[in-house]
């Protein structure tokens, strides 16, 4: 117990919520933040989630809210100010609901990813968000941080996926709009303002998501392409000839396939030694073959310079193993150590023009190396910085923030994003405040004070809380 | 002028923005309200519209920004009040960038949705939005009401074509997000907010649009099938085949090719005797021919009992044919001149039985006829009535309060919206209050309050002004 106000607060809870302080409930992947905590309560139903918002505003105590703690931008780990109450859905992993026939599904917030996808597909149904951590992540969490991932190119991010929540307001009220709806034009869209505000207007306590018919032919290949360039052409001529049947189209640089040779020998690597890469899948309709119109799409390809050399699976396995590839690049680059990263979105026709440019500004102020791969067909690039071969990641402490701004100014100033996919969180806030849009983020400030008045809600996340 | 108060804004405005002010301005489709303004001012720019707004709020004059026109709830009219300012996009037309090579474009808000259509075609792409009234319609007007029409199965409604907006808050401030991205996580989800707020959190000045690659090839079939049961099986059907490649799939019931067939005889029916049809569209993959797909699909259908009769279109002259008889029902809903409309949604298990029980409560209190068709791979369906053969529908004043309150309760029931995809308008402000979450409800009215203090943006609709 941090304070004796948590005394309080501990006996004013539902019984039998509180869970001991373990370091599980207080770190992060990337080791960045740690966190704190006063306390850490397991609600198991919303009237108890709603209990503790309520009691947390009578001891003005902050609230962080944790799903399966993943999250790459220090959201869910509050290291600073007053300790708060982690708030974990570990206990609401309930699916309350499948309609296949209406391709719903209707899942409690902490219940996995990987376990709505499973729930999904054991009804003969896709959910198709899909992230390397989704084993762990929950999706009340990938909700409250809008996830993208591999297949946002066709099916969208977290918030194409989402029909309706049910959340608990900062002022322990709850919001009962699990619509299993398509449309439904009444009103202010505060579900997706719930979306992707992090846990700081409110908790995210059931979803409502939308299912989809898994296509009936799916074809994967991993293709080598002479740059950035053709790979974006490529992508044009894939979609061109698939009819929106291109679900996923992600960009491998060579430096990515050498980290995993490096970290994970064991994982097998089809074209070691391409300078750049691409994996693409594509999901047919009934009576057309995948294998033929993906040979059709090479062969164009190769014609017009596109690729240079590629394989397409010939079996379930062998796609799966191509994918096995894709998602353990996080891991090797873990395994390596990062200097920085950096999450940006940038206009497609930008994206060439950026990895040129900013590969030429970085080598002339550090020897670090570039892991440039990432969502391609969203525009989404993880444009990560590695000490050189030999040295490692501590000898960058005092170059990491002038590398960072470096690169970030680059993307802002080809009408990027520096945050495409993993949110703000802790990490980004600066950030936010220094590129983002003034009447945009008075905007949110106003939402923040008129919902949130007592500012309990994930504190100093997104928003700086002096200001918030 | 209708108060002192309109001399000195109109001197406070930029120079050249006042229009006389016109019938055209005070009016909407189906002639429930007669609107009044003060002043009609014609911004040229995102500038102007910001001093316009400045000046209202100085004067304390309520804004109703007005696009094409055409949305059916009052949304664009206001009768009751103080007289507002009327604030046209008119003039702000512009299309100001397209990049077919990234499928983005970017248009000022008083674009026509059809002008936006068509410069998308010019450049070999897709602006997928279509309406029965996209001649008219403004691009922002279909933003600001998130419009929906027949191809949001595919591409969903006005929402998630938008990438990103301009935005003049209440206060004059500007919001310049229009960025040429797929993700950007950033902070709160400010386009949602302004987008479906029709007019009542600022004025959307231009958007920045999502195109796609059109498919390369389009089929379109209508299919007889003995009721509202069988065509979502069908559906079911053919998105177990298609992968997502069913663009569009229409209810028609029989009244309303029977009020076609009284109005507008000239429009040819391939299949005038249905009960029950429905018009499908597919977009397929190169190298699949959209007539062996609908073949197929059409075979099976057809072995299971799901349709009874069908005609796949032959051309493109003869498929514009089908669609010009879809789009000519709310034209024939027109002339007839209905007693109530709804436009509602239901979970798609639900439209079945909605249907079939509706239609014998209504039975049972009134002879009105009638006539139910919509979008219904959405679960949107369009649920008139209009009075019995020979009589008119002044003669049922007394019963259309009645019979709506009866029609959207049956809908809540079963767990739908009183509003799919036309918004809330002035026309629904009591059924929202009345079927609203509290906690959702409570959620808007502070985010009103806090963006919009002064309640100068479209007064009375969405939110009565009164507590809003």
């Amino acid at each position: 117990m941090l304070n004796p106000a948590d005394d309080r607060l501990a006996a004013s809870l539902p019984e039998g919520v509180l869970r001991p302080v373990t370091p599980a409930y207080l770190d992060e992947p990337r080791g960045r933040y740690r966190g704190q905590a006063g306390l850490v309560a397991a609600p198991r139903s919303t009237d108890e989630v709603a209990a503790i918002v309520c009691a947390c505003a009578d001891a003005r105590v902050g609230i962080v809210t944790r799903g399966g703690g993943t999250g790459l931008v220090g959201g869910q780990v509050m290291s600073d100010g007053p300790a708060p109450l982690v708030l974990s859905l570990e206990r609401m992993t309930a699916l309350r609901g499948i309609w296949p026939e209406e391709n719903v599904l209707v899942a409690e917030a902490g219940m996995t990813l990987q376990a709505v996808r499973d729930a999904a597909n054991g009804a003969g149904r896709l959910f198709p968000l899909s992230l390397a951590s989704q084993g762990t992540a929950a999706i009340g969490g990938c909700l409250a941080t809008n996830a993208g991932g591999v297949t946002a190119l066709r099916y969208g991010t977290a918030r194409a996926l989402c029909l309706g929540i049910e959340a608990v307001l900062p002022d322990g009220s709850v919001v009962h709009d699990l619509k299993r709806l398509r449309k439904d034009n009444t009103g202010y869209d505060i579900r997706d303002l719930m979306i992707g505000a992090e846990g700081t207007l409110g908790i995210i306590t059931a979803a409502s998501l939308k299912l989809v018919v898994p296509p009936p032919n799916v074809g994967t290949a991993m293709l080598e392409v002479p740059g950035p360039d053709a790979a974006l052409s490529l992508l044009a001529l894939a979609e061109g000839h698939m009819a929106g049947g291109v679900t996923a189209f992600e960009l491998i640089g060579g430096q990515g396939l050498a980290f995993l040779a490096e970290t994970l020998p064991e994982i097998r690597q089809p074209l070691p030694n391409s300078q750049w890469s691409v994996l693409i899948e594509v999901g047919l309709p009934e009576g057309m073959s995948s294998d033929t119109a993906l040979e059709g799409l090479l062969t164009e390809a190769m014609e017009r310079g596109l690729i240079t050399d590629g394989v397409i699976a010939q079996s379930g396995q062998q796609a799966a193993g191509f994918w096995h590839l894709r998602e353990h690049i996080p891991e090797a680059n873990r395994r390596i150590g990062a200097v920085a990263s950096h999450d940006i979105s940038l206009p497609l026709s930008e994206i060439a023009g950026f990895i040129r440019d900013a590969g030429v500004a970085l080598a002339a102020r550090s020897d670090v190396r570039i892991n440039c791969f990432g969502h391609l067909g969203d525009g989404n690039l993880h444009f990560n910085l590695f000490p050189a071969g030999g040295r490692n990641r501590a000898e960058y402490d005092d170059q990491r923030k002038d590398l960072s701004l470096m690169v970030h100014e680059m993307v802002v100033a080809r009408g990027g994003s520096f945050s495409a996919e993993h949110g703000v969180g802790r990490l980004k806030v600066a950030e936010l405040e220094r590129w983002g849009d003034p009447a945009r983020l008075a905007a949110m400030r106003a939402i923040k004070s008129a919902l949130d008045p007592l500012g309990i809600m994930n504190p100093g996340a997104v928003l700086s809380p002096a200001r918030g």
